[in-house]
């Protein structure tokens, strides 16, 4: 089978316009259309955006259209934004001009009851009429920062990334801007798929799946409708990118939930999980995990097995990541003799050569995070180092005042350090092609785990969400090779 | 049995000592003792500092002694930060000196083998001689920020608060320091016990018990030698106050690291759960965990049953939160006639008055902080309500910009309109004494959640989160009535 070009899938044009058409957008602040105007705007989207508004000449600054038929030229794309009661008649203006993608932000349709349900049937009628594909209605939109394209209720202000997000829940794409942020993440593309009237989470993998920008897709999940095309998807889609989903619904609470909120029926808890396991999907089980599973598996080479080697400074949290790691089915083997021996010429008498090895202090600091991964990296019984990654600024910052270096001067070349060493583990790390993770009770607010973090280690903010994370990319690296061999046989 | 005064315990004089001798501090900025000095004195300690050292005349600008026993007074505290072998000499000094308590932070005594156990053994019978009370050996000190009293390796530089935390991986005080700002949170005291040769991690509960300061108690442990009065102390003390454990060690990976770190025999998993229950001490199976459950068992009154309500305006939060305290064995009933009607007049038709109720957008957007938190917290089919926290600042900022503001103006605006929203709203849960939980993806970054943290709201990082903490009050309010109830059989 001939693999589709992602230029001819119906989301392209959603996620890549030229030009795009507004409907909604107004100069009155409040109005939700207006927002997602100048939420465009405040991503710097390069293509032509033509507000359509029956009475204002400029919206935004913009010149304003009455109507569709007056637009200059047929936009890629328009965006409604308008009363449930006029979607329709705006999805039949777009096709008479010949618009052929939309998304649909509006709500009161499928999700609130009949007279909703038979509107969206009317607009589904409508756009099929027109070969109009488009999504939601009841959504959020869609944001590709890779194309300074936002057409969300909120800005994005982190730099463009490589988690590819398909979401029934608007909310974990746009509230997600700062979350992802935090960890010096971003998007690649994300949709909000809303009602899935026309375009779903299925059309969304797929697209995702061509991306270029796109290492791994998640998924935020409520409820699947094409149960048969999306296993098909997702078993094909998973041999070539990771598929991680969050599901919620499965219990009793959030089954209601889930209902009220897209109008889709949920299913049983267990039935995704069987469902999950069959496609390759990693299932996670918070939305952190959903987004600390996509920074691993799209940052960080896949393990060959589940032997971990655990270094750290500090007992504590080497006992907790031995813990954790045991708890989701990671083993710590003991170092061969030959690790040991090149380890003796680095550590104190205090030091334990176990595994975790817990270095106390070394001789010199800076063999922690220099000498001693290199050396651990090599170590041939295990398939993954995790790192407890801890500098404290503030103890070398002293040290420098207490040498007589000026309190400002201590400070940048405190800085300067801590960059230099988060670049130089970075860069080994990235040259490695080991599995390597970092783990800390710090993000980014300390200089190094950032400096990591901008260096492409994803430095997991406990050793507990690290465990698990190792354990995602073990998991999917054991189902990948499943269902391969299932596809052969 | 009268109590005992709080002042009578080994342990106050080392938490809260009106002087100080410390042995191991030089000029040398890389040592241990200097250190441990340079934090001392950088919390501000406002007591007497007595440097001991063979020839120093200064140590870090303080007037230094050559020996204990030309020390002007006798402190109340010695801090011993020296080489293994001249410790124990270094006790005798004390002793003879007067001194009755002390900190050992050198290592290399019960952790490292027979000769280290042998010189614990002669630490021990020096002290006892003497009559000392001491922590360690191979710790690393304690913190009282109510006492601006920092004995440890790093800085402090958040206000005191109300965890009283005693720990079997100094880590856990240490390392916790930055972790726990994050979320606008202190300890009240920390106590890093090391080898507990003489003082144990039931000494530590018995004192925070009584410290007038600690709403609540967090244990991090590897292993308990004393098992039968661990029991009976913690039984006692949980009737009062609130104890939350991390166990780490008892899977098979976890116990041999718990082995080498602090030399103490750790038991089995199973065992510490039936042990911990029988306590009344809720269990935390992550770092994360152990301190969510001190912060909102410290914050929060405790709610009468298992049933929650969630308050939210996205339905992703909503639906994942259902599904958290599904998990997590908590109900969320619907909600009663009564409260449907009031809630009526605030709420769009696309809301949903199930549980969650999600409120997608309100007539008036203050009502979402305002009216309607007021009036949910009137339920009677609920005991806790658990609250989804997000103001989009930048959408604020930009309407204002919108009206015509100037940025700068627009700024300043927004920032205080945000600080107002979560004072008031702050304010009313403060008073209403009901259990009232926030939630959000955003931490301190976020100006609106940072208020809330300031104004003594427990809003947790995710829904995931609030659910467990939530569960670990339900839990505790279990358990101590269970105890109850069994000693007044």
């Amino acid at each position: 089978m001939m693999e589709k070009a992602i230029t001819d899938l119906p989301l392209y044009k959603i996620a890549n316009p030229d030009s795009i058409a507004i409907l909604g957008a107004s100069n009155q602040f409040q109005s939700m259309g207006t927002i997602v105007l100048s939420v465009i705007q405040g991503l710097g989207y390069k293509g032509m955006i033509y507000p359509v508004h029956p009475k204002e000449e400029t919206v935004l600054g913009l010149k304003a259209y009455q109507l569709v038929e007056d637009l200059p030229e047929v936009p890629d794309l328009a965006i409604i934004v308008l009363p449930t009661r006029i979607v329709v008649e705006a999805m039949e203006a777009c096709g008479k001009k010949g618009i052929r993608h939309a998304i649909v932000v509006s709500g009161g349709f499928g999700e609130a009851g009949e007279t909703g349900i038979s509107m969206q049937k009317q607009l589904q009628e409508t756009a099929e009429r027109h070969g109009i594909r488009f999504i939601g209605p009841n959504c959020i939109g869609a944001v590709n920062p890779h194309h300074n394209f936002n057409a969300t209720f909120l800005s994005y202000s982190q730099k463009p990334g490589f988690i590819g997000m398909a979401s029934q829940s608007g909310s974990f794409i746009t509230q997600m801007f700062d979350y992802l942020k935090l960890f010096g993440l971003g998007f690649s593309t994300g949709f909000s798929v809303g009602n899935e009237s026309d375009i779903d989470i299925i059309d969304c993998m797929e697209y995702l799946a061509l991306c270029p920008h796109t290492k791994v897709i998640g998924l935020y999940i409520e409820g699947i409708r094409r149960g048969r095309e999306f296993v098909k998807a997702a078993r094909r889609i998973s041999q070539k990118k990771p598929i991680v989903a969050y599901y919620a619904g499965g219990t009793d609470a959030g089954k209601k939930a889930g209902f009220s909120h897209t109008g889709s029926m949920a299913g049983p808890d267990k039935v995704y999980d069987g469902v999950f396991r069959q496609c390759g999907i990693v299932r996670a089980y918070s939305i952190e995990e959903l987004y600390d599973f996509c920074w691993c598996l799209g940052a960080v080479p896949l393990p060959a097995g589940n032997r971990v080697l655990v270094q750290t400074h500090s007992g504590g949290p080497g006992a907790v990541a031995a813990d954790a790691c045991d708890r989701a089915g990671l083993v710590l083997p003991p170092l061969s003799a030959n690790t040991r021996e090149k380890l003796a010429d680095y550590v104190p008498h205090t030091a334990s050569m176990n595994n975790p090895v817990d270095l106390t202090f070394t001789r010199n600091p800076q063999d922690y995070i220099d000498a001693i991964p290199r050396l651990l990296v090599q170590e041939e019984n295990v398939d993954t180092v995790l790192m407890y990654m801890m500098t404290p600024s503030a103890t070398i910052q002293r040290a420098m005042e207490a040498m007589g270096i000026e309190k400002e001067q201590a400070v940048k070349e405190t800085e300067r350090f801590i960059d230099d060493q988060s670049r130089s583990l970075g860069d080994f790390i990235a040259a490695s092609q080991k599995t390597f993770l970092g783990f800390s009770y710090s993000m980014g607010e300390n200089r190094f785990v950032r400096g990591l973090y901008n260096a492409g280690v994803p430095v997991l903010p406990s050793p507990t969400r690290a465990a698990r994370a190792l354990w995602a990319m073990v998991e999917y690296s054991r189902l990948k090779k499943k269902i391969a061999n299932s596809i052969i046989d």
